[in-house]
């Protein structure tokens, strides 16, 4: 069940335990739905391992932190690293989580989480300091840190894959409300939006013109035979490769312009409010090439005014995964100068 | 041409030149378009006088800054204070303002003020320490200081008169954002709005649906002898004001209604973004009664999820002055503490 992966982040290289065994190293944890994934790095950042692993049939938050558990120690092995040259952990979930806490408080209906105390779950199994946030925060952190967003003040980091979630920073940090529900923009409501109020738990209003499932949903109702000859079942990465394969599906090519034109509008609103010079997209749907260039052409139709700049994530679905090992070097940090 | 305004803020008090003349006192400015107002305070907050003057014929700053000085002067006088005892001031402009290097560097087309150095202006004038920023930001100031925001670490002010403009206050402090831009959520897309991009100066969407220009054009555009027994020509309050009144006249109900919802969108897109749980509502438009409850109606609509409070301003079309003084106040501190 468990799949290897390979330093990709710019700062990757191959592990030399001569030059950084004497300052220990960290680890990176990306927990999501349906797996989680661990990186193992030194404290100059350098990735030495990751390995990714699923979580199917094992939402219940101890056994996923002993699965963690067992993938670090399976890396250190590897690696021939101790468990004593451990300096610290931070772990990205996808919910609602109360970084002063480290508790994550509600995460979707997949994994059910609520109330999870991940930190002190984390720091009594690994014995070393933990830190927590949501995993779109982290991937923003990510990027601040090495990616697109490096010296960045003020970015927007938008994951757009099943859900649509945003990691806000301002003033060089991550903002994250009194409450650390900001980012919720999948139910921000734009031109074309279903206006209708929906529940909790259930997709936003934009969630539902972009987002993974939405897009799906989209193409399921708009499908004929007599529109297009692609089949009805089709995710929202194969529909935008359809849209720009040779001359481009037609109806394929309406449902890229129709949710393209949702997430510009959505980035334009954040745009006037903000003033954030910089949007990096990431998620399955906002890392396909075709959909960051049309969200950015709806962009510089309002070049009238003025109109931030569209990156996809410098780390693509590793964005979270850096973030995390960033965390953990700042929580190295913070210990040192206490 | 100068009118008289009296205490009507919360810390009120009458001038007691044997407490406070030892302290001094600061000068707090709001400018406009076509007026200009001033307010002496002394170094506990407690107003001491107010005046107002109109600069119809006058948008040279220098000339501005003149009859501020002039005002200022008369206000000292009549309360037998010398400028001495004045310690510091502040203005606030309508436009975008560098706050760190005290430059007004936009106003709208009314007052075209482009790199006004109105800091050093001031400063040189009165020989205090001035500071200065956006107008709408000191509103947000003053009611965070004294107002209904008192407390709330992240709100955000909405002027609505004329134009439509944010006061965003984040982690306990205003949000400039790098280019000093922030908060120019007139251009915002809401369902409804024209999707049409428009030019720098021009009204943008959400302004073209709340803002009282706005209001007014659509009543005109909407207008007909069979759908109202109503003027043509109406200002955006007194459309509101025909629009509760007795049975309320339906056209005037209908576009209450409309910009009623446009601006409880733009509000609920920036909660779903920040979430911050209050929006105070200033301005000619926004500070009617009718409108203000119109707006929360449409906010509490969306409550399957959790929705902002929406309140009007504590201090009326005194936000900004109140704001002023508080920032006077702020500048009299860090002078102190250099």
């Amino acid at each position: 069940m468990t799949q290897r992966f390979y330093p990709t982040g710019p700062d990757a290289v191959e592990n030399d335990p001569c030059s950084a065994s004497g300052a220990g190293y960290v680890v990176g944890i990306d927990i999501g739905a349906t797996n989680f994934r661990v990186a193992l790095a030194d404290t100059s950042g350098a990735m030495v391992a990751k390995v990714s692993a699923s979580t199917v049939g094992t939402s219940n938050p101890e056994l996923v932190v002993r699965r963690i558990l067992d993938a670090i120690d399976g890396l250190l092995r590897e690696k021939a690293i101790s468990r004593a040259a451990l300096r610290a952990v931070a772990a990205g979930a996808p919910g609602v989580t109360d970084v002063n806490a480290g508790i994550v408080l509600a995460t979707s209906y997949l994994m059910g989480w609520r109330d999870v105390p991940l930190r002190a779950m984390l720091e009594s199994a690994l014995g070393v300091p933990a830190a927590v946030d949501n995993d779109v925060n982290l991937a923003a952190l990510g990027e601040s840190w090495a990616g697109v967003a490096r010296g960045e003040r003020d970015f927007v980091f938008l994951a757009v894959g099943t859900g649509v979630g945003a990691g806000i920073v301002l003033n060089g940090a991550l903002f994250h409300s009194a409450n650390w529900t900001a980012g919720e923009i999948g139910y921000m409501l734009v031109p074309g939006a279903d206006e209708e109020p929906v529940g909790r738990g259930e997709p936003g209003a934009l969630e539902q013109m972009v987002g993974g499932e939405g897009i799906r949903d989209q193409w399921l109702r708009a499908w004929s035979r007599e529109k297009t000859s692609l089949p009805k079942d089709l995710t929202a990465t194969r529909i935008f490769d359809h849209a720009v394969a040779g001359d481009g599906d037609p109806m394929a090519r309406h449902i890229l312009r129709h949710s393209a034109q949702a997430l510009g509008y959505a980035i334009y609103n954040m745009f006037v409010t903000l003033s954030c010079p910089l949007f990096v997209l990431g998620g399955s749907v906002g890392l396909h090439p075709a959909f960051c260039s049309a969200v950015q052409a709806v962009l510089e139709q309002r070049k009238d005014r003025s109109f931030p700049l569209v990156r996809p994530s410098a780390f693509g679905p590793d964005a979270q995964l850096m973030g995390a090992v960033h965390l953990a070097l700042k929580t190295v940090e913070a210990e040192q100068n206490r």
